[in-house]
């Protein structure tokens, strides 16, 4: 399998010539952070038309609020974001396993414990989305801000707002 | 503060008017999981030209290896992923604090004990990258996959890779 690193510094090189947006501030401008999910066909600047500068944009396996839960802390407390959007998608990896099952591949495969890990997959995605909204809100380490849920269907390119 | 939802939602509507990508497969189609800080300043498609449903793509508060850990073991267990890129950046929020400092802001604003998260600043960008590297290299639950780490530079465009 060849590897991705002549591509990406090609392409780097190309957007380096191009770039004018040297002078951003270090602190979000619109005071948002995004927390969605890594899968390769959800590209959040993109979807949601995040500018350059403007948002923190946390992802990981689900975009799951516990697992974001070190970056939000950082992102309020020292860089003054105050509203939270959150989003997952359809035809989401999460929704294909269990903690169970990735335990026992894990095992298997590796030959190693993973007990210590728990990877967050879930059955029902708008109740993943309700549960996220609400961690945020019930957490003690998580400021009283606006949060937003949204479920991106990669078919259709489309964002539909969950109700909390 | 104006929430940023208005925005958010205009521009997804745009978005899912000119969509043409929705016959993606689940899994990344280049392999690739690229693990990079959330600054509001870097967008990694965008500075590596990821292709839509070409990488997975992790981000935290300083794009550290051991918060995206679980994401990764999903990455390469359940979705093939078999080359992980690293993207820290210049002029990083996590050089400006310490462990001790946050916990004690935290302490003091929220009135809550964060003893138990690790907030992972760093002092040395450079090193930063290499102890993530060093990280995957050594984690028996990360397979034995290439591993590129890099410095991106805020003010340029630019990354320079970072000899592990």
């Amino acid at each position: 399998m060849s590897s991705i690193v002549p591509e990406f510094e090609a392409a780097n090189a190309q957007y380096a010539a191009a770039f004018d947006k040297g002078d951003l501030a270090l602190p979000p401008s619109r005071h948002v952070a995004v927390v969605a999910c890594m899968d390769a066909r959800l590209d959040p600047a993109q979807v949601l038309g995040i500018e350059l500068g403007s948002a923190h944009v946390i992802r990981n396996a689900g975009g799951r609020a516990t697992d974001a839960l070190r970056s939000v802390i950082i992102s309020q407390q020292l860089l003054g974001t105050r509203e939270i959007i959150i989003v997952h998608h359809t035809d989401c990896g999460m929704l294909t396993f269990s903690d169970l099952d990735i335990k026992a591949k894990v095992r298997k495969d590796l030959n190693e414990d993973v007990d210590h890990i728990a990877f967050l997959p879930f059955g029902d995605l708008k109740q993943s989305v309700r549960d996220d909204i609400a961690f945020f809100k019930k957490s003690p380490l998580v400021l009283d801000v606006p949060i937003t849920g949204y479920i991106y269907d990669v078919k259709t390119g489309k964002i539909e707002k969950v109700d909390a």
